[in-house]
Parts: structure tokens; C-alpha cells; sequence
């Protein structure tokens, strides 16, 4: 008798695999980084969106005075560029949003720079998270946030998560209901936040679904092109929570097709 | 006794105060070009698709293999630039779309000729409408299409349309049940493809309403930013069809206020 596995609803695909995808939208089809940036910030706004609105009908208790409804935690990396995308959205769609901010302004580059920018011209608070006491602030704003977006580090790291950021991600997940248990389900109503990682649960290494350290616990993750290997892990699952994949406006199947990486199914 | 007058839903500008918009979006909040045009173009493609969908559930006489189901009829400008976005996102989706382009490709620059050159890239079909001839081939594989895209002109248009603009407009309104009665409503079903203006229909001078010559009589005409002065006119109702307004992934409500332009409503 053969064993009953369950089949990954979605293309699963090593963390090079996702590489080469990316490099050929970008070289070769000629897709500016800023723009697959853009769609998959915007797909994970919209998949956000939809879980605020589900809240919004079961939570009562929430005072909306005490600070943002989304509050997204960025790294210095592209990770952190998809989280200022999805600020911007989901201010745009009316939602009050902070940005918490791991990392100097300065030190950022390219798309995620472009991005950080246009949070701050738009006037969405930005919190840097500098020491102890920032964090301090920080998590008490997270415990009256209806979604918390962790955006710190992306499906390229692999090792040991290092300060700040450990202290971040242990502070993220002081923030379910019993800190020491797997989040089994999103939370349907009561004083916890809703946790949702873009691309990968940071500290999560993507490839092999291992952690060296500390790792956010998602209720989702918000994966874009792919599944990535590690999350068919066992070990995994309870930090990426429920998965969804997103488009970043390239043509998936054909660029998987054209580098001859076995078709999504 | 007042007068009931039918309020518009959208946000109505004048051209220049939507180029002022489209500026303060780019210079000041830092969107690059190409980001604002994605937008458009995809929040473009999912009201395409939704009509897509309505129009497969009601048409069966269609066959599928006989050509595209979806054209887009692009001119040189940004206008062209969005059509090649639409085309993209929905060739990405799985429909068959082919591109008509009234311009060299030598002659686009900027963001439209980034997106032109990505739908190259794709395999997208490009036809060049050259001359009479391929203006004959074009409108017969109109007619065998669900939805034809006009993104010719854009709302920077004001004037008298110029060959070959006139006849590709003149063969576009040709696809009406009769091409001499105003487009009632939208096709449930029927040999006839749906028309979908970009922006607006071309031809109509976005500003006024006013027309000097051809202009694109559409279903559905889906405008960014705002509803444009002229789509108020009488005369355009014919012309636009059902408008829908889409965001550009800018913060409207926001640069209207920085601007000192009547909120939007």
C-alpha cells in the first residue's frame, strides 16, 4: 500500500532554483527589479487586506486609537523593500500602518531604498528599532496592532540569526497567545495580532527548512513565485503557518519552462 | 423644483490637475514611472479579466483557436505602454493575447518601450499595423476576439486624430453589432467583442469631450487616478461606455490634498 502524502498545492522550488527565476524576469524578459518588487508587495497587501477585513468583522475589543493596524517589521534587504511596498498599499487602501525599521536608512539600496523613500515621503511613521528601548516601545505597539508583517530577512539567508535581529523575532513571537506553543490556527478574535511573513519566516533558512537560532512563528507566510523546499519540512511547519504563493508579474510557468526547471504543478 | 442630476462616483480632474497628480507621484513621493504604469495596467487587467470571465461563462460560439482572445491595439505613447502591461498580466493568467502595435518599435521610449520590449521577450504576437493590409488582417482577427483593448491615445490627446490612427479607430468601432448606434450596453454574448478603452476611448479629448474626428466608441473605459472633466459631457456617455476609475499605487487622496485639489468624493 502506498503511503497518502499530501501534495503540495503549489511548485516547490530551491532557494537557486528561485535565483535563476528572478535573474531571468530581470536580464532576460527585461522585468526592472523595482516592478516584480511591486507586484509581489502588492499581491501580499491584497492577501492582507483580506485577512484585515475577516478580523475587522470578529474583532470588537480592538481600540483602533492606540496606534497602526499593520505594523511592518523591515530588514535592510529587498525583504524589508517588499514591506515598504505593502505599507504603501495598504495606506493607500485606507488602513493605518507604521513601519518598523531594523536597520539604518542609509544602508539601504536599490529597491528597497526607492521604496523606504516613498513610505517616508507619504508621511507613514517610521520606527527605528536601534536598542533595547526602541524595542521595548516597539512591542507594545505590536500588542495593539491587528497584523504585524515580518519583513526582516528573506529567502537568502541561511546560518544563525544575529543581534538585533534574534531580539526582534523573540519579541515578535512573545506576541502569540502562549509563547511556547505552535500557532495551530490564526487568531479569530481576542488581543492577539495576527503574524504574517513575507517570503520566509525570518530565521527560517528556505532551502532546508532548518533554524540555527530564533524564528518568527507566522499564522501565514506570503511566499512569492514558488513554494521554497524547506517548507515541505516538517520542522518547518509550524513557523511558516499557512502558505500562500504569490505572482511578482513575471510569466512563472514560462521562465520555469524556458530554464528547464521542472514545470509547476 | 431642483433638478435630479445623476452624481458621478469617482473623483472628477482636469487633465492638468491629473499630470499634476501623476508629478507630485514621481518627483516628490519618489514612484518611479514604471511603477505607476504597472499598477495601471494590472488593475486594468483585472477588471479585463473579470469580464473575461462573465463573457466565457455566456459565450459558446466562440472558437478559441481561430486567434487571441484578448488584442491590444497599442499607440507609441504611455498610453501603448499600458496596453503592453495589460497584455503581460494577462498572458501571465493563461489567456491568449495578442499585441497590435500603430507605431514603430524603434519610436517608444521610456517605461512603454520597457514593456514592450518585456512582451517581446514573453512571446507575446506583435503585429505592426502598417498599412491597409495589415489593417484588414488585424480586423478580422478582431472579430474573433472576446475583448479588444484601445490603449492608442491617452488623455494627454487633444486635437484631431491623424492617419493611420483614424482608420485603426474607424475598423475598431466597425466590430459594433451596428457600427451606427451608440454601444447601448456591453455584449452578454453574440458574435461581437467586448471594447475596452484605456484611459479613454481615443480620439475624445479627455479634457473637454469634445471630438474632431473618429473616436473609439468603448463598453468600458477604465481611467486612472480620476474620472476626467470631459467624461461628464453628454457627449462622451457614447463614446466611454461604463467607466471605472483604478489607483496607480500612489496615494491619491493623500496628493490631491498636498495639491490643493478638491478631495476626491
Amino acid at each position: 500500500m502506498r503511503p497518502v502524502k499530501r501534495t503540495p498545492m503549489w511548485p516547490v522550488l530551491t532557494r537557486e532554483q528561485c535565483r535563476a527565476a528572478d535573474r531571468y524576469a530581470i536580464e532576460e524578459l527585461g522585468i526592472p527589479g523595482v516592478v516584480l518588487m511591486e507586484n509581489a508587495g502588492r499581491n501580499a497587501a491584497d492577501h492582507i487586506e483580506g485577512w484585515l477585513r475577516r478580523l475587522a468583522r470578529k474583532q470588537t475589543s480592538r481600540d483602533p486609537a492606540t496606534g497602526a493596524q499593520v505594523c511592518v517589521v523591515c530588514g535592510k534587504g529587498n525583504n524589508g523593500g517588499d514591506g515598504f511596498v505593502i505599507a504603501r498599499h495598504l495606506s493607500n487602501r485606507g488602513y493605518t500602518v507604521a513601519v518598523d525599521l531594523a536597520a539604518e536608512p542609509a544602508s539601504l539600496t536599490g529597491d528597497a531604498a526607492i521604496n523606504y523613500r516613498i513610505a517616508e515621503q507619504m508621511g507613514i511613521p517610521i520606527h527605528a528599532l536601534r536598542d533595547s528601548a526602541s524595542l521595548d516601545h516597539a512591542s507594545q505597539r505590536w500588542r495593539g496592532a491587528m497584523v504585524i508583517v515580518d519583513a526582516l530577512l528573506g529567502t537568502g539567508f541561511a546560518g544563525s540569526v544575529r543581534e538585533p535581529l534574534a531580539s526582534i523575532i523573540d519579541r515578535i513571537n512573545a506576541l502569540h497567545a502562549d509563547a511556547n506553543l505552535e500557532p495551530a490556527a490564526p487568531p479569530e478574535a481576542g488581543p492577539h495580532p495576527l503574524i504574517v511573513a513575507v517570503d520566509v519566516p525570518s530565521g527560517l533558512d528556505a532551502d532546508s527548512g532548518d533554524l540555527s537560532g530564533p524564528a518568527v512563528r507566522a499564522h501565514h507566510t506570503i511566499t512569492f513565485l514558488a513554494a521554497k523546499t524547506g517548507y515541505t519540512k516538517k520542522t518547518a511547519r509550524a513557523y511558516v503557518g499557512r502558505l500562500v504563493v504569490a505572482d511578482i508579474g513575471a510569466p512563472t510557468a514560462l521562465i520555469l519552462e524556458r530554464l528547464g526547471i521542472t514545470p509547476p504543478r
